[in-house]
């Protein structure tokens, strides 16, 4: 791994930025030698959930006592005073790994706003190459790689959602550009559902669920194919792509 | 890998889309070892440059004649009608990987379109991790990971680019979505140099260039700040970010 030059040198830790599983048990196939050496030497984690992160070291072979990491829980609940705390150790001249509950960090999760504190700290910042469920949905999709959104979540009252259906299928349209978004997974069929009834008949649709899994599907289908064809996906982890 | 389940099942091949590095001899480093292997078990590519997909096969220790390789090759001049017939081996049942110049195949450049055929004959599309500047860069500037865009290349007239600047900045302000683009490594002074003469002084600018290389830089500053410390990026590949 290079050590990289940066603009203002100085003795602080690098925050590496940890990309996790996003099905169980594919650590050969998602991430690189080096990254899974790389987490191996570090012992200090900012986390979403000490859980499922202990599970992730185990899996990926960690060597050190479990019992003797130290870990800061970052979620939605954390209060945004505490995270400068959570750099201590940077500036110190150790090394910190954030880590996502699942695919790379701050990519929809709260992880970004360290990443920008670590910035105006003058902290150098490492990303580490390993799954993004977002990246491989816009490459498999077929769909414009050269101007994309991805959106987040769309709103769960039923009328301001068609609403955004309509907008984002209007700036697939005009813009060129691929729109992407994410839904609870126990409200996937809701959101297909409104998909297929508000979208144009000829507009594109591809679907990509439990990405990296036993049980991958990526499809792209226009609405009226899909309508023929309604896929399940009920509890699963979907990524949802439309496109003209 | 897993072999995936598919809506459509049928006796062809798969569409393997195959990352590459971005940085010289980094493979260890951004490819995961199963992903290695199954580029191993390939001997017929779509790639944008013949060259270039044997020196990384070599790279990676690719161990069949690099002389019976089927290559096709997919660039800006390819006529868009002989695409249908690349696919040809994978109707048989055989397996083809796609492969890009250097990083994720189909973001920012034109692999998409063979995709997006393979989806219409039912051909299973199976994409692979590797490293993605754009993701990496997201993810290492601290930015909105929730709402963003990639919107490839600005204008290259000067009146043009300015106003998509301020079009850009807008987007990023009044939507909270971060905004992604490019420009060839020999007019990043130039765009950099109009990114700073046109942003408000206070929104901030992520330069990201050679990621995965020895002279990785990531670097989040406000327009001031990068006034008063103007990096040198001729000829670099970088990836710029705004965001409020």
């Amino acid at each position: 791994m290079s050590t990289g030059f940066f603009l203002t040198m100085n003795n602080t830790g690098t925050l590496f930025l940890i990309p996790s599983v996003i099905a169980e048990n594919t650590a050969q196939s998602v991430l690189p030698q080096e990254v899974i050496k790389m987490i191996n030497e570090l012992d200090e984690f900012i986390v979403e959930n000490e859980r499922t992160c202990r599970r992730f070291l185990k899996s990926i072979g960690y060597a050190k006592p479990l019992d003797s990491l130290i870990l800061y829980t970052l979620n939605k609940h954390t209060d945004n005073n505490e995270l400068p705390s959570f750099l201590n150790s940077l500036l110190e001249g150790k090394n910190i790994g954030l880590l996502s509950e699942a695919g790379c960090p701050c990519v929809a999760d709260p992880g970004s706003e360290i990443v920008r504190i670590a910035h105006e700290n003058n902290i150098r910042v490492k990303p580490l190459v390993g799954p993004s469920s977002i990246l491989l949905a816009l490459i498999g999709s077929g769909f414009n790689g050269q101007n994309f959104s991805f959106v987040g979540y769309l709103p769960v009252d039923k009328n301001a959602r068609i609403k955004k259906i309509k907008e984002i299928e209007n700036k697939a349209i005009r813009e060129d550009q691929t729109q992407m978004f994410i839904e609870t997974p126990y409200r996937n069929m809701q959101l297909l559902n409104d998909l297929l009834q508000t979208c144009n008949l000829y507009s594109h649709l591809c679907i990509a669920s439990n990405l990296t899994g036993e049980d991958e599907f990526i499809s792209t289908r226009t609405i009226k194919e899909w309508k023929n064809n309604i896929p399940e996906l009920n509890k699963k982890t979907v990524i949802f792509l439309i496109y003209k």
